[in-house]
C-alpha cells in the first residue's frame, strides 16, 4: 500500500480537493492501526464535514472501512438473505416484528444492531429486556441461526469494520456526526461487509429523527442507494416519517409487548403498516416480489418466526416482561383534538426516565418510557389519560415532564391535524 | 468560569457562529488542563481555519492564551522595552544584529526567540553556534541582563502562554497551521504576555515565507497590529519580500558570521538596509524616534552591545565558529544575469544539508548551510561559483542538489531583473 503524511491527506481535503483513492486507502488502514492519531482523524473529519466528498470518494471510503475488517458470507446458506436498517427513531421497534415475519418466508435475515445512544432507543436494548435473551452470537451460531430460525438479530461482532467503530466513536465527541458522507459509509460499511444480498434502508425524517428535513433525508437515502448498488447488494430506501413517535410506546420493555401485538395480528396501525411496507420491499430484495406478508401476522407464522428467534439466543418467549416500580398518568389539559405529538420531546423524556443512556458505558432501564393513550388525529377529553410514565427512579419523573413541556398541541375539537403520511418517498 | 460541553462549541463554530466570550475562555482554559481532547481542539482548529473568527474573537481568543499562564512585567526595568518578531524567512538573521544594535541606545529589547522546524531558520539555533553560549535564561536572569547588556535573546519559558504552546503543537500535525486567525493569536499572545512596551512585525512575503500573497501578509499583519494595539503595546508591522533568501547565508554559524559583518558596519546591503529599518521602528516605539541608527553600526557600539549580550549567556565572542567538514561548490551554468534565485528551494537545501530539522526532537548542525556566491541582479559568468553548499554529512549533497533543480534563472545578459522593493509595506 502506497503510505502519505497524514497532514497532507488532511491538507488536501481541507483546501477543497478530492482525496485519491490511495490516499483514502491509506487514511482509513493507518487509523485502525494507530498510526494516523485520532487529533488527525478529527481535523480530517471535520474538513470532510465543512468540504465534502464525491460519490467516488464516499465509495472508496467505504470501501476502505470494509477492508480493515473481515466479511461475512452467507453464500453458503441456501437461501437469499435481506436485512434492514433505519436510522433511528422514537418508538422505533420495526425490526422486532419485521425479522421474524419475513424469515417465515423461508428468508434469511441476519440482523446485526446496535444498541441506543441518546433518545433514539437500540433494538439490542429492546431485546434484552426479554428473560435470558443474549446480543452476543459467534459467527457459527449465526449461521446455525438463520439455517433454523432463520433470523438472527445480534449485537455486531468487532471484526466487521473497525474503522468504522472507531471512527464512530471519535465523530461522537468531535462534532462530525452531521456529515452525510460519514454518516452513509458508517452504516453501509458495516452492512456490505455483512454480507446481506439485499438491504431496506428506513431513512427517518422529522423532530425525532437525526435528519430534520426531507431534502437531507433523501440525499442521504441515496447516498447509501448507490453505495449499496454499486457494492453489487440491492438496496433501496424508504423515507418515513419521525416527527410523531412511532406506535404507542417508546422505552424498551414496553415497545417489545408492543411488537408481539403486531406479532399476533394486532397493534397499532402506524407500526402495522411500516412493518408490511419493509417486509414487502426485504422479501421483493430476497427475490419473492409476489408474496403477500399480510397472512403471517394473522395466522401466526410470524409469531412462530418469532419465539424461535427469541428461544435459539437463550430468551424466553413466555416469561412475563419486566414491568415499572412506578408509573405516573399525564392528564390530557383540555377538550379538543389532538394535533400534534413531538418525537424529540417524548423520545427525550423516555431517555431521562431511563429507557436510554447518555453514555456508551451507562445502563438501561429495562421497563422505564412512555405509554401513549392518544395519537395525532385523535379527539381527547380533558381529564383523560394522555400518557403514562414509568420508570424505576420516580426522581426522573420531574425532569421528563419539563422534557415534555410543549409536546402537545390540542387544537379546537372539529380541527383536522395536517395530513402526514408515514411512508414519504421511495428510492432505489 | 462557567462551564460547557466541548461539543457544542465545535459545533458552533463548525455551523458557522460566532463563539461568546465566555465559550473561548472556557475552551482554552479546558484544553490546557486537558478536559477538552486534543481531538476536539483539533476539529474546532479546523473549523476555525474553515470558517474563520471575527475580530472580536480573535481578540478574546487570544486574551484567553494569554491568561492560560504568567506574564512578565518590565515596569521596574526603568527603561522602556521594545521587540521585534518575524513570522520566518530564509536567511532571516535579522534579530542577531538588530537586538544589540537597539540595545545601544538604552532601550531593553526582551527578545523571546523560537527554534526553527521545516526551511526556515530559528534564531536560537543560530545563537548555539557560538561556543559557551546558552539560550534558557531564568526570569531573574533576563532581568539582570536587560538592565546591564540592554538585549536578551532567549527560549520563552514554559510558563507563557501554555495553552499556545500545546494548540501550536497540535495544529502542526493537523493540518491547521495555515490560519490567519491562530497565527496571528499564536505570535501576540506570546508577546503580549511576555510583556513589551512596543512591538515591530516583520511579516515576510514569499516563496520562502509562511504568507505566499501580499493579500494574505498583509490581512496577517493587520489582524495582528490590531490585536497588539488593542492589548495595549505600540505595534507595527512592515510587509518585507522573502521571494529570495536575505542576505547571501542560510545556516547557523553561516549567518552568524554574517550578522556579525553588518555589526562591524559592512554585510550585504539588504541586511543592513532591513536591519535599520526595523531599527528605527523599534527605537521609535520605544519613545526615540529621532535617533539615527546607522552610526552605531559604523562606530562599533552595536558590536560592543553584541559582545556583552552574547557574554552575559556564556558565550565566547571571540572564539572561532565551528565551520563544516564538506563543502561543495555549485557552478554558474551560463553567462548572464541572475534574475532569481528562489528562497524557498534554497531553504529547503540548507535544511537538507543539516541547518534545519524535521521533527522538533531532531538536532541541527552548527555549520550546515549555504554560501550565496550572487544575488538576483548580479552579472554572473559560466563556471564562476553561484553558491558554496556546507554539510558535516556529505551523503546530503545530492538531495541537497535535486533541491535546488530550478532554483536560479539566468536571462541574456542586459536583462534587468524585475524591481521588487525590500520593504513593501507598513502596517501600523
Amino acid at each position: 500500500m502506497q503510505s502519505f503524511a497524514a497532514v497532507d491527506v488532511i491538507i488536501a481535503k481541507r483546501d477543497g480537493r478530492e482525496l485519491s483513492d490511495a490516499q483514502i486507502d491509506w487514511v482509513i488502514d493507518a487509523y485502525t492501526r494507530g498510526i494516523v492519531a485520532e487529533e488527525q482523524m478529527a481535523a480530517l473529519a471535520m474538513a470532510v464535514l465543512l468540504n465534502g466528498m464525491t460519490r467516488g470518494e464516499i465509495a472508496r471510503w467505504t470501501a476502505a472501512m470494509i477492508a480493515s475488517g473481515e466479511r461475512m458470507d452467507f453464500a453458503g446458506l441456501g437461501k437469499p438473505t435481506t436485512d434492514k436498517h433505519s436510522t433511528g427513531g422514537v418508538g422505533d421497534k420495526i425490526t422486532l416484528p419485521l425479522a421474524p415475519l419475513v424469515a417465515s418466508f423461508g428468508v434469511a435475515v441476519p440482523q446485526l444492531s446496535g444498541r441506543g445512544l441518546g433518545h433514539t432507543g437500540g433494538t439490542l436494548d429492546k431485546l434484552e429486556s426479554i428473560p435470558g435473551w443474549r446480543a452476543s452470537v459467534s459467527t457459527a451460531e449465526m449461521l446455525d441461526q438463520l439455517r433454523g430460525a432463520g433470523a438472527v438479530i445480534c449485537a455486531a461482532g468487532a471484526g466487521l469494520a473497525p474503522a468504522d467503530r472507531k471512527l464512530y466513536a471519535l465523530r461522537d465527541v468531535t462534532g462530525t456526526v452531521e456529515c452525510i458522507p460519514l454518516i452513509a459509509s458508517s452504516i453501509m460499511s458495516k452492512k456490505i461487509a455483512e454480507g446481506t444480498g439485499a438491504l431496506v434502508l428506513d431513512v427517518k425524517v422529522g423532530s425525532g429523527a437525526f435528519m430534520k428535513t426531507v431534502e437531507t433525508a433523501r440525499e442521504l437515502a441515496r447516498t447509501m442507494v448507490d453505495l449499496g448498488t454499486d457494492a453489487g447488494v440491492r438496496t433501496v430506501a424508504l423515507l418515513t416519517d419521525m416527527s410523531t413517535p412511532l406506535g404507542l410506546t417508546a422505552g424498551n420493555a414496553l415497545e417489545v409487548r408492543e411488537s408481539l401485538e403486531v406479532l399476533a395480528g394486532g397493534g397499532p396501525p402506524d407500526v402495522v403498516e411500516l412493518t408490511l411496507a419493509l417486509a414487502r420491499e426485504m422479501l421483493a430484495g430476497a427475490g419473492l416480489a409476489d408474496v403477500d406478508p399480510v397472512p403471517a401476522l394473522a395466522d401466526g407464522r410470524a409469531m412462530d418466526s418469532w419465539r424461535r428467534m427469541i428461544v435459539a439466543q437463550g430468551g424466553d418467549p413466555d416469561a412475563p416482561l419486566p414491568t415499572s416500580r412506578e408509573q405516573q398518568v399525564v392528564p390530557v389539559p383540555a377538550d379538543g383534538v389532538l394535533v400534534g405529538l413531538d418525537a424529540l420531546k417524548v423520545g427525550v423524556a423516555a431517555w431521562r426516565l431511563g429507557a436510554g443512556r447518555a453514555r456508551k458505558e451507562d445502563t438501561v432501564q429495562a421497563a422505564a418510557g412512555i405509554e401513549l393513550h392518544a395519537k395525532p388525529g385523535a379527539v381527547v377529553r380533558a381529564g383523560e389519560p394522555l400518557m403514562t410514565l414509568h420508570t424505576d427512579t420516580p426522581a426522573a419523573f420531574e425532569a421528563a415532564l419539563a422534557d415534555l413541556d410543549g409536546a402537545w398541541v390540542i387544537a379546537p375539537e372539529g380541527t383536522r391535524p395536517a395530513d402526514r403520511p408515514l411512508i414519504i418517498d421511495r428510492i432505489a
